[in-house]
């Protein structure tokens, strides 16, 4: 029962995550594409069957550590989405060898010429190209983007298996239409560089595309080969708030108890800091401002309360009701990839029972 | 070596630690107060030890968990600093019969009453005080507080041991100035309630105080009895803005890897994203704005860079300069204590060898 756990704990509603993953997965085949979801919200081999409906399908994965983890549980398809630190490319090697395919990320000539240097296994590679984020990735419109590109097509050290993309800057959207129309340039901005290579004969490159606001707005995806959204199978406050899903579509919480009780400066303190919640600040570009995640009672009803501030385990909470100490809360994360990597372990609940723990993979 | 680690990666170095750690054992020994500091922030038992000379003196702890470590291995004396949820007097009782001392925090009638309602040993207890911070505490100015505080000197569940208090506030100052007005307080408040305490007959109460940056800026502790610092062992990009450390004396950083260098844009970005480098945003009330810790070379030479933005696993860096794919930087934590949560294992280090690796309490 969630009345016995020890708090701060991360509850995972395996109900609402099954939903989750079936309408991603759905719509994914639906659209006649292939589905790709990354595992870094979730980190578990649990989550990770369930967003392939129990195969061990491909996935994308934000770490070495965590493809280790995957192909280690029997998932052999694996695209790693950060471009390539070139003194890893070792230990790539070395994983790709034990599976299927591990695809890697390129955006440089250094990350391009380190590869060339390298001997054995060729690799297999994407290009990352830049949507508009401005995180990673070249600038498709530079002709030096398009001549990278070409030398990884002659390239006999690797073998170039398409372009991805990111639209990162989907969370910094206000409304939903901001979101769609971030979504239609995600996929036309790879599918206008594939254009370019193949005026130049270069054939068969798969288009990858994915966030999960983006893949969230959309009822079919189009114009592009290959989707990798992540966070869906919790989603978020923050997701809520952009209109990713709905607040009911939060899969996860965070448990915690009030400690003290100050009516007199409309305070709470509770025992989930920023070593519980995380010190993402969520749609902060969003009015209202509703502090570092949704304050709920334990039947998880949204409650008129707002997590003002997180030192190290103290969550300080605006309260304009006197709750008393010993009180159970539970905070909807605003962003819950941060949040569940604060746990190593995550209970799994159906109603107020608790029926399995899950191990994230940790680390890098 | 350091040049043979993975990263990100969590380096230590070793002499820094020590003489943070020396410094403030003996200001406080030659204040002749009682020195109980705070392992929250690096929660290992090697800088446990080194915060005493070697000794398993008396620590203060963030969690049970890590009170648990502690008294594992051999401290007898620990105070947990966070009010007590009353689910949680079960689990201190039975920590609390296998040690010399586990001092509670009460700041509340709830919290008093859980504690009134217990059976089995007597609880050992500090009285929360406010000093200002507005986190935890009573009103020290507020009838109800005083008459709390003689409740539990009359009851028969607890022993009544101390105030304590923490002017977490000192973080939000911005000249060295307020924050030794702050240190003036934080002692005098205590004293102040223990004289009203004393005047009804309540004798022999532990004055205890303690923030980094009071604790860092004054010569010597006054007004006072015990003094409970944390952050100081490592100290922190925060720490030298506020004034309470230099620079040289941070003695963690986050090695991390180029991953791509987008002169075009004037950014890097590398491999330590929010998972390594937590998203405390620091000394945001001072400028000029840093951003998300300090970006330094990798022989630890501050570089004009800005780490902008960070995603779970990308740390994007404004750069004018161009720095190719592969280089390795180091950058010092805004928030130490939060970063090194951040990580299972930290690479000690003296000059560019790795000496040991220490393992964090994890978890609650």
């Amino acid at each position: 029962m969630i009345e016995h756990l020890s708090t701060p704990a991360f509850l995972v509603d395996r109900h609402i995550v099954q939903r989750n993953c079936d309408a991603m997965r759905v719509k994914a085949v639906a659209s006649g594409i292939a589905f790709r979801p990354h595992v870094k919200t979730h980190k578990t081999i649990e989550v990770g069957l369930m967003q392939h409906g129990g195969a061990r399908g491909p996935i994308t994965v934000s770490t070495l550590a965590e493809a280790e983890a995957f192909a280690e549980a029997g998932f052999r398809d694996i695209t790693y989405a950060v471009p390539i630190a070139p003194a890893k490319l070792q230990r790539a090697q070395e994983l790709a060898s034990r599976i299927d395919r591990l695809n890697l990320l390129i955006d440089s000539e250094e990350a391009f010429r380190a590869m060339e240097a390298t001997e054995g296994r060729r690799f297999d590679v994407f290009l990352k190209i830049d949507c508009g984020y401005h995180r990673a990735g070249v600038d498709p419109s530079n002709p030096d983007s398009l001549h990278l590109a070409l030398q990884m097509a002659r390239s006999s050290r690797m073998s170039f298996r398409g372009l991805l993309t990111h639209a990162g800057h989907s969370y910094n959207a206000r409304h939903l239409d901001e979101v769609q129309a971030l979504a239609a340039e995600e996929s036309a901005s790879v599918s206008r560089f594939r254009s370019l290579l193949e005026a130049e004969g270069v054939r068969d490159l798969v288009r990858s595309i994915g966030s999960t606001p983006t893949a969230s707005v959309v009822d079919r995806f189009t114009d592009c080969d290959e989707v990798r959204p992540g966070n869906y199978v919790f989603y978020d406050a923050f997701q809520a708030t952009l209109g990713s899903c709905s607040v009911q579509d939060a899969a996860v919480s965070v448990l915690t108890t009030v400690v003290g009780s100050y009516p007199e400066r409309n305070a709470l303190i509770v025992d989930a800091g920023a070593l519980a919640l995380s010190k993402d600040t969520g749609p902060d570009h969003i009015e209202p401002r509703f502090g570092y995640g949704l304050v709920c009672d334990a039947g998880l009803r949204p409650l008129p309360m707002r997590v003002a501030a997180l030192s190290q385990e103290h969550g300080r909470i605006e309260a304009l009701d006197t709750v008393p100490v010993g009180t159970r809360l539970r905070i909807i994360p605003n962003h819950s990839c941060l949040t569940a990597a604060m746990f190593d372990r995550y209970y799994v609940i159906d109603g107020q029972q608790v029926v399995a723990e899950w191990k994230p993979v940790r680390g890098w």
